[in-house]
């Protein structure tokens, strides 16, 4: 049985806003549930209809299909809600294969790059502010579960990148051919906003830019998907790694 | 001015069944509109705030932005909504290189494909009957115009592929390394539904298995968004194109 606070908490943390004061994110679905149930989150509650789960049961509280369809932001919820607790970010590896996000805003976008980064054994996610929360409920969602495994911080990108010394790559309309180009087993790959491409303030600091070719007629308004880009761009970097 | 009338077929064209029985389908924002009015798509009329758009007068109708709200779908509506034709689809060109989707439901995931052939110089998209409309007004959305290039042909998927010589690629876990196989020129790539991948009926009719390999440790159960899968295939095949 669902109380009326438990309802307003829960429907709280659909804003970023609530998440961030209460360290706290939602988790829908059977099998991202067990993800995060199996990993070093910590469960704060888990909602459900069936007794499937292997959670504390101090923290389980059965519901009705019913009360499952007020609580979640699903068209059709799946068995379970669990909120879990935000933990701290860990430190960045900044010798490693970094991709960094400047104000990517689609949940969906940053779901599948986190997916990306899980697929390709990238540790570290750096997103600018104003970046979508990766606890968006749509984000989560979307990342299958790979969020348990993806390192994400949130920070000022321009300062971040002058922290470190490793290359920093973009990229641009007329760069260096990707597919022709020598790249190194580790840098910071940044990618840009859905609409604007890359901020003038981190533009100042990329040192290498690269571009994936167009083929078939050159069409000047079109462009990749960024999370599509990504995967090019992740796929060029990483396969050198096993032909060398 | 809008009629009841109007309004009322502008929303059932929400519906594939209604955009069927129609031969209509809704394009939405100006740099949308735009790239349609600038192709062979033929248009029935638009419905603008603004006088800005090089369109035949007779089916131009200016609204005001409350009207425009009322038969938007969009959270933010911008400027114009425009209605245009469904043409008939083109003959397949079997001998270049097709992408093949077998039961793609996310519309996101099908307009993001369709920027991708149209980045990577694929003229052929070929759907199986379940695959998400291409004239879903998200996945026209997602296209960002590139739905004006590309072929897209609805079929039975299955009698298709037997239909053809080339050989007819799937990714699957246990296939040939993508990064170190021989890649032909021209082929069919099947890329499967986001939850259940390639059906068995398309399955059988694979001739060569490829994998995209995971990096860092194997989790058995992760997966790549389909979107982003085609992108890394897509590379894959074309940047050897350019190395040959």
């Amino acid at each position: 049985m669902l109380s009326k606070h438990q309802i307003k908490l829960i429907k709280s943390l659909n804003q970023k806003k609530y998440r961030q004061q209460l360290s706290l994110f939602i988790v829908e679905g059977v099998k991202g549930i067990n993800e995060f149930l199996n990993s070093d989150f910590k469960l704060h509650n888990l909602y459900t209809t069936k007794s499937i789960f292997d959670a504390p049961k101090n923290l389980t509280i059965e519901i009705s299909e019913t009360e499952l369809k007020k609580i979640s932001s699903l068209k059709s919820p799946n068995t379970a809600l669990a909120v879990f607790k935000i933990p701290d970010a860990l430190e960045i590896n900044k010798e490693a294969l970094i991709i960094a996000l400047d104000d990517v805003r689609d949940p969906g976008n940053l779901g599948t790059i986190i997916r990306l980064c899980d697929w390709y054994g990238v540790k570290d996610l750096v997103c600018s502010f104003n970046t979508v929360d990766c606890y968006n409920p749509k984000v989560v969602q979307a990342t299958m579960g790979s969020l348990t495994r993806i390192n994400v911080n949130y920070l000022n990108l321009p300062d971040f990148i002058s922290s470190t010394k490793e290359t920093v790559f973009g990229t641009f309309m007329n760069g260096e051919n990707i597919y022709n180009t020598d790249l190194p087993k580790n840098g910071i790959i940044v990618m840009g906003n859905e609409a604007n491409g890359i901020s003038e303030a981190v533009q100042n600091k990329i040192t290498r830019r690269i571009t994936i070719p167009q083929f078939g007629e050159i069409k000047e308004t079109e462009s990749l998907n960024v999370a599509n880009a990504t995967a090019i761009v992740l796929s060029e970097f990483k396969r050198r790694t096993i032909e060398k």
